[in-house]
């Protein structure tokens, strides 16, 4: 018995970070320092630290593609944090399956929202802050012994008050038409290819109808003819291609190559996919 | 007895990873959040992340490399896998000391025949897989589930059947003739140091003959004096050195500077290293 | 009782790494194979291994900065090594709250220092080497194992003999003047943020005097209207701002944009601050 329950004290929990405070840098390592600090038995994995400086909406949408895979009970901490050192709210979500902390400004609601959001806090309990903090590194002096105390076991409900409000972040939503949809990009990844803002199954709904169509790309007034494929190894190459994305949604690659660079399409642009009836008349509408 | 039979379950077993998925997306951390799903006590290594993409050649450098300064039983995943989603089949290979697993390319090869090849298995067993598992990210959905049961002590063996024939992929080989050796670069380091396919054992035999002689390195129709040197601070400022790589093989360097810069030579780049009798020799011909 | 002795044999102790290694090559997994394979149940944590080539001040910053917030006892590897195979040192040292160990050109002194220095101690004893050791990358075939066994509980006195002597490491020292002051540029971190050679509290010392003051920021004979605040999100737009960083020096910044890139400051810059009377004068000056 009091082996089991040793076993069990001692299960690790993970912490996952996710900032945008780049490799090179002591940042990063402070927050982990200060975690092992208090807590030498958790479990820390980088989801990265690549995230473009300031950039909430990239940051979001990772969270959101990662989190479903980590175990019950992690506890995620993202930092990207234009707003450091102002009275905006440092908050803690408690979702279905994991618990989110980082600055009030949206970027954990989408992944929490997918779980299921139960319950947002104000970080407010100074007793589990660094002793002396700066202004300018919250992360280091509020939030990392914040969700290191929390993997410790201290209750979610001690660190603070529930949020009167919190902010929101909101992916753009595509508009499906019957022959067209209209989205945007929102990440570009290491590849190149580039991660759409159309949701993996209305897409597969809205195509399958007319699979004898032909698609056509269009962004900045320019256009190319899309190929549907289920993997990038049925692709042709030379074109772009379209297809399930792992993260969810419909991804616009090239084969073995970079689509954001063949395309010169980049996150926040806007995009058209339309659908015509043959693929001659994608020729002639294309070959203009 | 029970203690110690738990201390023997609780030891850590390393999984070690290989991808060219970069570090600005949530690639490598949903491989590792589905590890730690199914094995939370596995200790997770990156090797690296950021092998050009879709570099198969660089890959099983690296890999071959750095696996054999790992622990007995250490698991290799390595995915660097243009071909995802397509037919090429997922392996497994047992060698004396490791376990290597990624897509069937050649990459594992290399470092599996370096320690000894013992068995090649498709890695075929459905419910070893993500319940629901795409085409387009293979290694989340189909490899590190595997790496983690295999972590957890589930047999080789259950992974699927022995590959009835797999890909191979070879270094090139260099030529030694008796005043020349011809060769290629295989990889450039973060230093600019460039690899080359010269393995150090075949180079010195072939040099300590006749150390008075001068050596001279030639590549695209250019060509410089070459210094050996035991390491780079022995070496002279301004001029390519040859040394003994720690990876085993000949390096060019530059003290302090980078080798790839100044000469311009990059991987897949052929040498040639050619001796000439007397260092008067050397100075004239290089002044031509 | 045994159990508990158990537990206290587990407890984790951690390596801290700190290199110019990069991301791309098999460097820093070499360590962490090497030293998991003496002590499998030792912590590995990266500071950073992006500290640029050869820069042993760049490297020196960071770890000072960090190494206060890891736990009692964090042994700390820091290769920046340009002298590697030459017959420079190899030391460790004995801080008030943690170890170092690196080669001996000054990179591991402002960080003891900072804690109190107790003892520097020459690598030395063979037998924790790597069996078979190249000259090319001793962090990896002596110094990591050096720190491997240190963390099993090898006393820091096994490894070598007392330094007789070991090469020192000074960060540029700023000039306090009534109304000036003269600084270098230490470090542009990741947000383009330009870390100081100034101490947090002797500026606050020194401008709280004059609040109601202006100042102005000159280099390479540029000048610009400075803002002191303590945290970005107090700061204008569109020019410099001056705060306490986190690291413990002031920071040049620019409101979520990089402050390196609008000034085109870099570090080993020279700058002065200088303090004018009234914002009226301040303005006239700047706009001649």
């Amino acid at each position: 018995m009091a082996i089991q329950s040793m076993m069990k004290k001692m299960k690790p929990r993970i912490i996952a970070l996710l900032t945008d405070f780049g490799g090179k840098d002591y940042f990063v390592a402070s927050l982990k320092a200060v975690i092992l600090s208090i807590n030498p038995r958790v479990e820390i994995v980088d989801i990265s630290h690549e995230v473009e400086a300031y950039n909430r909406l990239e940051a979001a949408f990772l969270l959101k593609a990662v989190a479903p895979y980590f175990p019950q009970g992690t506890i995620f901490l993202a930092v990207v944090d234009p707003g450091v050192g102002s009275d905006r709210k440092i908050i803690l979500v408690k979702g279905k399956k994991h618990f989110f902390t980082g600055p009030d400004n949206g970027l954990l609601i989408p992944a929490a929202e997918e779980e299921g959001l139960i319950e947002v806090r104000e970080l407010r309990a100074e007793k589990y802050f660094l002793p002396s903090w700066s202004r300018t590194f919250e992360g280091r002096d509020k939030m990392a012994p914040a969700v290191a105390w929390l993997s410790r076991g201290v209750p979610f409900e001690s660190f603070g008050p529930i949020a009167a409000s919190f902010e929101k972040l909101v992916f753009p939503e595509p508009s499906f038409l019957p022959l067209e949809i209209r989205a945007e990009v929102i990440h570009s990844d290491r590849f190149g290819n580039l991660i759409t803002s159309i949701p993996v199954q209305p897409f597969l709904d809205w195509f399958k109808k007319k699979k004898e169509s032909a698609l056509i790309l269009s962004s900045r007034k320019r256009r190319w003819p899309l190929q549907y494929v289920p993997a990038f190894a049925y692709g042709l190459s030379h074109q772009p291609l379209i297809l399930p994305g792992s993260s969810g949604f419909m991804e616009i690659g090239w084969k073995e190559a970079s689509a954001a660079s063949h395309l010169r399409i980049r996150p926040g642009d806007k995009i058209t996919i339309k659908m015509v009836k043959s693929k001659k008349r994608l020729n002639k509408n294309v070959g203009k």
